[in-house]
């Protein structure tokens, strides 16, 4: 199975755990079997390849996200970039594309897109497989997966089914309705719209070409940014006579926000905490390593991480977007293709982070024009490169690097440094990059 | 008005503020006329020298707060240090004893013994030069406070007065009584017992003569290990029968609980936090440099800082103790009298800790055994002294200190050090002191 995952942006509903470049499916929250805990990316990878072993799977994301998605999936999915963010017509052009030009897949084989964040058990997959094979046995243009729904939601589109048999033609969609229509829909036999499509890659291409002008892949993703941001179901679907929906009774969650994902929660507490034996209903996800006590508390959900912590009552829990519009927008935490970094001190003309890399990696050799930087390794060995000159390092050792020189760092093991950034205009954009020589 | 404020442990019914070396007195939780905030040890002196500019104070305390009250009272107040923590008859004494021999003071004249802690007006202060006018008549040996009791508490010792007047001989003294038996006691005119005893500074020497054997200060500072816990109370208070109590009825409060402590904030917050509409008698205390965000709280605390993070219902937060002790005791920020340190980050063979010295200040000559140190300047300037060698220092110098080296740093600007210490063994206790020379 070919598969595409649509990674989306980030929302501010799970802050602080949650950023501008970490995104809700980036999250460790779910525990495996061994006591581990994976991200949703890493479950639902996880998940397709026990259903299908030989899936291929592309990850359409965007820029920002693309170390995270390697980093979490040891760079076992191959990568859709994209430019910026659009709505779904256009990175589903684009992944089609990059499937036909990057990847070689022939027009012939089918695609199924899914988002990246269901919450569902294996059965799930299976359905999607199905998905395929309906498309492959050539009597339909499109195929989707109709959620069967739990409650009369109106945070949903509606899917109205010709019959109320396993798959089905489509008589219409619907928009998200109010609750009383959405309870009417659901008693003629609606689904839910799940944002799965199937299709042969030849047939979004032709479709695509149809509303873009575009010659391949790589003017495609030239022209992105001009492209009208409009959603795969307005372009496509509702357009389509030759479709199937195909009906899916299993388990399937929408974990988008706090009071949703303490539900799914194993342990009622992630990270270092106490709960005294009055409390009752409260989750902690605590990702600092001081430790968090709750005493005598009742629905509530603490989460705390580099960027701040939310205390909340769970189901008020959705209402804080606008509340962390108000706050600065520092990055204080993120992963990179190359491991991590946290910021562990701000004052106004230094920054201290603590830069973790991954056995193997290293970061970009790169130079800052306005600030100097110390390096105190303080565990694994490597390499450092300043301005060409390459050294054996391992803890203990200092690098002092003053704006203009080249630097970066190759961990043999993987490396933990104390990075102090000085300077009076310290921001991310103050960075060049270099090829290495030699 | 010769004043020896007893400055006490550190509970644990206030953490994650208050650890092995921050005792409640500390908390910078009292706003100032001008908007600062001060800490009960600075509201108190100050309301001290409000009532008697003249006075002299000195805070009797162990050698662990010593750098905290002196950076507090930024070195204003005479200090008595306790070699370890007894209960107030020894300490009563060693300040009586350090008074006059070290302080020179007469033993004629009348000291005032109180609590650092209690939450007052300045009215309370104008009682305590009462009790030394009371003791200056020579009517009396001792002279107590009497503090007009709010409710039949079963935390306080009572004071049987013999008639309800201002001043008035004493009856009898009772320990901390039921609920039940305390009404009985206050329906007879009883009172709480504050903790204030004023006397001739010869009154408690000859006392103390009696009860132990020792020559001077030095002496009983060097016997002081062996001494008898006991209370002044117990040990004075009940055998004298020359006593007058002072009846106080103004405000008096014993700030020793979450709860108790945010009834009087002027603010709900102190530090970064938001709290949405919902929130209803919610107070947070953040000392972190990241937001805490609260969403549909109600009677809640939430405090937060380097060493953890603690959100209770208010009634219940003085249950705190016993989970406090199962944590463990890294001190993670501590005031010094050269400035303050805060431990950034913790690793097996690493520590990472930012460092600030106020100007004019410097950190004892040392070194230690089993550790190297590394300090990166981030702001301010100063000289560093390094096996001998005096050099300039300022932003962006790095300093290596190797296991051995001898080591210390002199801040003529306030100044701001990240210090990342290596090795396998980092403790507190690896550290040897040296004289400067020259």
């Amino acid at each position: 199975m070919n598969i595409v995952l649509l990674s989306g942006g980030s929302g501010k509903r799970l802050w602080p755990l949650t950023n501008d470049v970490r995104s809700r499916q980036f999250l460790k929250l779910f525990k495996r079997e061994d006591g581990s805990y994976e991200s949703m990316i890493q479950r639902v990878c996880r998940q397709i390849k026990s259903v299908d072993k030989d899936s291929v799977i592309t990850v359409a994301t965007s820029k920002e996200q693309v170390s995270a998605v390697q980093n979490q999936l040891d760079y076992q999915a191959k990568i859709c970039v994209e430019p910026v963010r659009k709505n779904t017509f256009p990175v589903v052009a684009l992944s089609a594309a990059y499937l036909r030009d990057v990847e070689q897949v022939p027009e012939t084989e089918v695609v199924v897109v899914c988002p990246i964040d269901p919450y569902v058990e294996n059965d799930y997959f299976a359905s999607l497989k199905k998905l395929e094979d309906i498309v492959k046995s050539g009597d339909t243009n499109l195929a989707l997966l109709g959620i069967t729904p739990e409650t009369p939601s109106d945070k949903y589109g509606y899917i109205i089914p010709e019959e109320v048999s396993e798959i089905s033609g489509v008589v219409t969609f619907k928009e998200k309705p109010d609750v009383q229509t959405a309870e009417n829909y659901i008693a003629q036999g609606a689904l839910w719209n799940g944002g799965v499509f199937a299709f042969q890659l030849k047939y979004v291409l032709d479709k695509a070409h149809e509303l873009i002008n575009f010659v391949d892949y790589e003017d495609l993703y030239d022209q992105y940014e001009k492209l009208q941001s409009i959603s795969f179901d307005y372009a496509i679907v509702e357009k389509e006579s030759n479709i199937k929906v195909l009906r899916y009774e299993g388990i399937w969650k929408d974990l988008s926000t706090w009071d949703a994902l303490c539900e799914e929660m194993d342990d009622s507490i992630i990270g270092h905490a106490i709960q005294n034996d009055t409390c009752q209903n409260v989750n902690v996800i605590n990702e600092l390593n001081v430790p968090v006590m709750c005493i005598g508390l009742k629905d509530v959900v603490i989460t705390a991480s580099a960027e701040g912590i939310l205390v909340s009552d769970k189901k008020q829990a959705q209402t804080i977007e606008p509340y962390v519009d108000s706050l600065t927008e520092r990055v204080m935490y993120a992963e990179k293709s190359w491991g991590d970094f946290r910021v562990l001190d701000v004052e106004d003309n230094s920054l201290t982070v603590k830069v973790t890399l991954n056995p193997g990696f290293s970061m970009k050799y790169h130079s800052h024009d306005y600030r100097d930087e110390v390096w105190t390794i303080i565990s694994g060995t490597g390499r450092t490169i300043v301005d060409g000159m390459e050294e054996l390092v391992g803890p203990g050792d200092v690098i002092t690097m003053e704006a203009g020189c080249k630097h970066t760092v190759i961990a043999d093991t993987k490396m933990q440094i104390i990075e102090v950034q000085l300077g009076k205009e310290i921001n991310v954009h103050d960075k060049r990059k270099y090829e290495l020589e030699g």
